[in-house]
């Protein structure tokens, strides 16, 4: 008994059978005493269309007019959820982002929210209802609809399990929790029962899709104890929650994101103060370096070379000739052939021979490595995008996860 | 120069080149030196998809959700116009029906404006923006989306040029204006120039689907000069305002309502009170009901026939069976196969050989008459719909509009 917050994703209401199959499990937390509260995304492909019928008529529509469209995505899951719940004989009642108090920034398809205003949802859950709210969107001091963009649902999730201070958040998938590999790519990838949110927060940046970065962090700010755990099934799932005991495994997962792209910069002037004005530069731009690595070229020179996602390579080309000049380089080289490959593992911070393990395992298996990056629980390698599902399973191989 | 109010079917944006079409005439009107509202309908099949997801997973959802969930078509066409807009160069900014002030009861579905509180809309054409709003909708005192039910558009539209004091509000659609009959069935039917808001008031109400009634009785109550013209080309259209001279034309035009069906309730007792009874229990259920015709029966017992929406039949013979006892009547004959022909002009008033002539129209075409119904500026036949459209040509016909 206590109050639960439910995160459904958009594959989990695509169609009317699934909107029913999650109301009777909503119902059923219900009918077990909780008071609820349910986030849902746009139905299957519903955000994907409505971005097509905006570029068909203005493929640079401002951001504003995009948010408005693609809030429209949530309101038609959550009534029609309601609708369902209402259908299996419960009290529901839907709310948008800005009924159920989501106040945001006012970054068009990047809001972060700032605070909830709860009033809405205590009074609907005081007069026992099932409060279903849109996730992924809010409002701006403007009183304008906004979107959190990317992995928007679970933030809106965390934030008012965090406002409301649920006693559990749970976060509906269509795998069983986390693993440690992708059981798609790798046959003997394992459940964890629980994992920390610095660990998670290291596999959710790194391409393991089950839960958002900004998800985790909020979670983390707010010891939101989260569950990530099925829509199809009733399996336990993984909690995913502070842990102060030194874990047994060293490393916990392996996690490989073939979003990546190369840029090398090659034969820059070898003076202080380059790689700021590149970096900065990117930054303002509000492009994200992942990997940096700085080598020694010919003749006073060196090269630069770091990795940015897929989806922003053509604007970081475009902006770095731009300022070709300025930064003073010779070539630009990209390539976006390259995949992402990282361990995960709290432990390994006391072990540094968790890293040479991992090169060990690509060597054997005949992987060149392009780049290294580590922090104090991941190592991370680039390597050609071809290769990313072997180098994968002889990692996991390789610490034969037991 | 001045404030014009404009809004666009359903059909007017049913597609991308049809909403571009729209923003380059909004725009045009804007570049004329004019503020510019745009209120804008659901693209299309919208409402009616949005309708049929939910019957798929409740027939019986709540009126709220059901608003929650229609609400989301016109706030996706306000988005995509607003983009429009902006594609050809213009600054146009969309507004949903809360974000537009439009403040209604509660009677979800069929909601009634309460007020309009337009500071968002002034802040925006004074910032000298095109500004779309959300038509068929609005918020009430609990903070929860309502819409307006039939003809919500036209309405909203209205409203909207009354709050802002409008020099004009222009309703496009797809024929050129008011016509003398429907100008599909009636081959010599006309475009009447300008049309007084009684006249109108009574021929959208008899089934001319050009403007809806509830609008017309707004435009009407609020002074609102209208002019309902044509989004497929530039043809002037027809004014609808308040028309002082005695006109020359004794009718102003002929229409037609198929939807229509006619209850018999026979061998009623006749006593006082009976036909309270009937009506008021109708009523209470929202069932409105048009020509009543009340007959002498056999031995002390009446008969009561009247008319109501066919989609209204269902709802009153159950409801009239249920007190079979208490109205106390013997048998209920009902048809659907009927439909109301009328003729509707200011100057009819004072002239008395009017209806004869109408009469003299369906007797010439050997057409025979159920029920007649008679106001002040109409004359209204029931009869066999199959007869429908050769009524109203032989009463066209019969009064030559020149």
């Amino acid at each position: 008994m206590g109050l639960i917050v439910q995160k459904f994703g958009g594959s989990s209401v695509a169609d009317a059978q699934r909107v029913m199959n999650v109301a009777q499990r909503v119902l059923d937390t219900y009918k077990q005493g909780n008071s609820v509260v349910v986030v849902v995304s746009a139905q299957g492909d519903t955000t994907d269309d409505l971005i097509e019928k905006a570029k068909e008529i203005n493929p640079k529509a401002s951001k504003r007019e995009m948010d408005m469209l693609l809030s429209t995505g949530e309101q038609i899951s959550i009534s029609l959820l309601a609708m369902a719940i209402q259908k299996l004989g419960g009290n529901a009642v839907s709310l948008t982002g800005w009924q159920a108090g989501m106040h945001t920034d006012s970054n068009y398809g990047t809001s972060r929210i700032h605070k909830i205003m709860s009033e809405r949802l205590k009074k609907e859950l005081d007069a026992g209802n099932i409060v279903i709210v849109a996730g992924f969107q809010g409002i701006n001091k403007y009183d304008d609809i906004t979107t959190l963009g990317r992995g928007g649902s679970d933030t809106s999730a965390v934030a008012i399990a965090a406002a409301l201070g649920a006693d559990l958040c749970e976060i509906y998938t269509d795998v069983d929790g986390v693993y440690t590999a992708d059981p798609r790519i790798v046959k003997g990838a394992k459940k964890l029962d629980d994992i920390s949110y610095d660990e998670m927060l290291e596999l959710a940046s790194l391409g393991a899709n089950v839960l958002h970065n900004r998800s985790v962090e909020m979670a983390k700010k707010y010891n939101v104890k989260l569950v990530v755990r099925s829509s199809l099934n009733h399996n336990e799932g993984t909690i995913v929650k502070e842990v102060n005991k030194v874990e047994k495994m060293l490393v916990r997962g392996v996690a490989r994101d073939n979003d990546v792209a190369r840029i090398a910069l090659v034969n820059i002037v070898d003076e202080p103060g380059v790689a700021f004005r590149i970096f900065s530069l990117l930054a303002k731009k509000g492009i994200n370096v992942d990997i940096i690595l700085q080598s020694i070229g010919r003749e006073g020179k060196k090269d630069i070379s770091f990795t940015v996602n897929e989806s922003n390579l053509d604007a970081a080309v475009d902006l770095l000739n731009e300022h070709k000049e300025t930064i003073g380089f010779e070539e630009i080289k990209t390539t976006s052939e390259v995949s992402k490959v990282s361990i995960v593992g709290a432990g390994m911070v006391n072990n540094p021979g968790v890293a040479a393990s991992m090169f060990e395992a690509l060597y054997d298996a005949n992987i060149n490595i392009h780049m290294i990056a580590t922090s104090e629980i991941k190592v991370s390698v680039l390597i050609n995008e071809k290769n990313a599902e072997k180098a994968v399973n002889a990692i996991h191989d390789k610490f034969h996860f037991a």
